[in-house]
């Protein structure tokens, strides 16, 4: 059991809040006690002085592909077709799995130095991923990637019975890469799966002004929502990545179906997407989650850019300083991530909750002073911040240093290694 | 003297490069040498192996109001007008000399873990802030900030003098705060200034659509920088701060007369003002450099930040990912900056000049691949790649710790009581 004393602790349960003289213990991989210090206390492997720090709810990566840190700054700067179809498309025919084990503990440890732990992931190589989560430690969820180009459709089923029953960090959910790249008749085959597994249902959707306008035309009138809702895909839930131009009846079907919109306020601004309008979405009552989406596309993958953006680009938006909550943000990167990728058993702080923690260092300039410590939090706070990050109950990070079973040189070495071998 | 070794070394001269088996030596105040391994070495202090990383030019922040650390997180999400009459002026008018000075300390600590080395300031009680940087070990231009409410303008004109002939460390530049502040008389004040000493003005220009419209009907159609070419305060040159809303002939006389745009992206996004077009003003050849502005409304002092957002928010603004020179953008926060508070001896890295250097940490993972360490820089930089910063040869923070005089919780702990004297 590890104790955690003499600081903050923040959570969300009925809004966000902040107690002070609490104390919170981890057993095994679950919160197994919070509140003021006990007088019978057992005994623990490990008593950690917060020192005054908080303690909080860890961020939630609820659209990324880890995996695309093998592009991070190698392909920037390009209209978004090119940068796709030139750059990333034959890079990653490419890509295999030995890479991509590399470069996904390189994406897991920027996830743990920002306080993340856990990702709503799309992309290749699904063995190789899983495998360097678990040696990692690492939660994530997987989600199916089917197009048009799947050499194997029947896959995904294999997948989704496999990884759902597997361990306990890894879980599989199901969904279809856009409606751009997958046509009606895989369109129904994943509806089938829905269907007989009873279960949400994701998709890149409404990302660019383009996208949306190829669907209407090739579609007679409907946009990639009013698809996927005519199909029977949402008939169990689930929601979409970026979601920047849902039209006035998507909106509607999003509400109606309680689907999550995940949005990737760098990634949009990056690619000149353009920005998502999300305190819309608050007022109809759509539930959000945050993505740093993948590092070709972002670069960086850290929850305090994507806070901070995913506010003051509603400010921008809006003409109005006052417009967006920062509290709801907050709410989004910690509660709303898990909740979207059906983790609820990690969504906040309370006893009997997976132990996805971190502690956030206020002893840095950036958290002085302490008027408000949410607000200093998504406005001002950085990887810096991070103290401390837990995942199922075990310190993957701590004080800059990685605890995920190889040092980050040889990391490094190794994944530069594979990545020479296909830039040949 | 400090040697540092068995690293990269990036500059700028000739537009930005990287060299590899460089190593630079530092002499008291100054770069005494960059090159390849010399034969014949002198005494060395301290021998420092990089270890692969890189150094660099620091960055410096052309814009900024250090002390507003003091009302960092206190009063967001508010209407401009509001904060500024409800939240902003009530709390500056209790500002004194003691919290400023634990303020701007707050404030220097933050600039040093984020790589930057010098600041452009515009606050109150200078006689406090130079001590504080003094004090420090930091560097910084202070810009007068003249206006209607002054009750001493003569003051302007012996700080001047003062601080020009104070400390290495030191300078003083002529401005006003900005034209919606100051009247003709006081205008016409500082132009008999500029002329006298024959120097730079500089002054915040342009922020807000509001603040032009309501300069156009003062003043018979007249912008904030026609105003001020007219009144002759640019005839020795300067700038303007944000610059968001400049105006076809504004952007003439800034080409004409080289007059520097800084700006502010975070906290033109923040506070609803807008984004300022820079990819026009760099094909016009206007001269860049890059501010973070004050913390009550960024609320971050973290050039990483600045420079994402000036790079990204030019695609979204221009609907195309391929606009924007990201190695622009880092030469408008290293090399600009410096040019734009007159310290040409600090903007790159040149033998015999100031030694105001940063060493980036590679073995992060936000780094990893290094397929282009520019671009990592700018699109996936953070704080925790800042491994040291030294400002004028004295390294002032290494590897998180800093050296500045006091110890940080000492600090907060001095800010936080002179904080609570003036918040009850």
């Amino acid at each position: 059991m590890i104790r955690f004393y003499n600081g903050k602790i923040l959570s969300f349960a009925g809004g966000v809040h902040v107690d002070d003289n609490c104390e919170l213990w981890v057993k095994d991989d679950e919160i197994s006690y919070v509140g003021p210090a006990a007088e019978e206390k057992p005994e623990f492997e490990r008593e950690i002085d917060l020192n005054g720090d908080v303690i909080m709810p860890s961020f939630k990566n609820a659209h990324t592909h880890t995996a695309m840190t093998f592009l991070r700054s190698y392909a920037d700067d390009m209209p978004l077709q090119d940068w796709l179809e030139k750059q990333v498309f034959p890079m990653e025919a490419k890509l295999n799995g030995d890479l991509l084990y590399e470069m996904t503990r390189i994406g897991i440890m920027e996830y743990l130095s920002s306080g993340i732990t856990a990702s709503f992931d799309m992309y290749f190589h699904n063995d190789d991923y899983v495998r360097a989560n678990i040696d990692c430690g690492f939660r994530t969820v997987i989600c199916s990637a089917l197009n048009d180009f799947d050499k194997d459709p029947d896959n995904v089923e294999r997948e989704y019975l496999k990884f759902n029953n597997y361990h306990d960090l890894i879980s599989f959910c199901l969904g279809v890469h856009a409606e751009y790249t997958t046509g009606r008749d895989r369109l129904q085959f994943m509806s089938d799966l829905v269907h007989k597994y009873k279960t949400p249902f994701f998709a890149h959707n409404s990302e660019t002004q383009n996208e949306v306008d190829s669907c209407l035309s090739r579609n007679h009138g409907k946009t990639p929502t009013e698809v996927f809702e005519e199909m029977g895909l949402f008939d169990y839930g689930g929601g979409g990545y970026h979601c920047v131009y849902l039209s006035e009846h998507d909106i509607e079907i999003f509400r109606e179906r309680k689907l999550w919109v995940v949005t990737n306020p760098s990634s949009n601004l990056k690619l000149a997407s353009g920005i998502a309008p999300l305190c819309r979405y608050m007022e109809e009552g759509i539930p959000l989650a945050i993505g740093t989406d993948g590092a070709a596309s972002n670069n960086a993958l850290d929850m305090f850019r994507e806070m901070y953006l995913a506010a003051v680009l509603q400010k921008y938006l809006l003409k109005d300083a006052a417009a967006c909550d920062p509290y709801k943000v907050l709410e989004m990167a910690c509660v709303g991530g898990a909740r979207a990728m059906g983790r609820e058993d990690c969504d906040d702080i309370a006893v009997g909750k997976k132990a996805d923690l971190i502690v956030i260092n206020m002893a840095r300039p950036n958290m002085q002073p302490v008027h408000n410590i949410p607000k200093n939090l998504v406005y001002a706070g950085s990887k810096e911040n991070i103290r401390m990050t837990m995942v199922n109950g075990k310190i993957l990070y701590e004080d800059g240093k990685f605890y995920i079973g190889e040092e980050p040189e040889s990391i490094y070495e190794k994944a530069t290694k594979e990545l020479e071998k296909i830039m040949k």
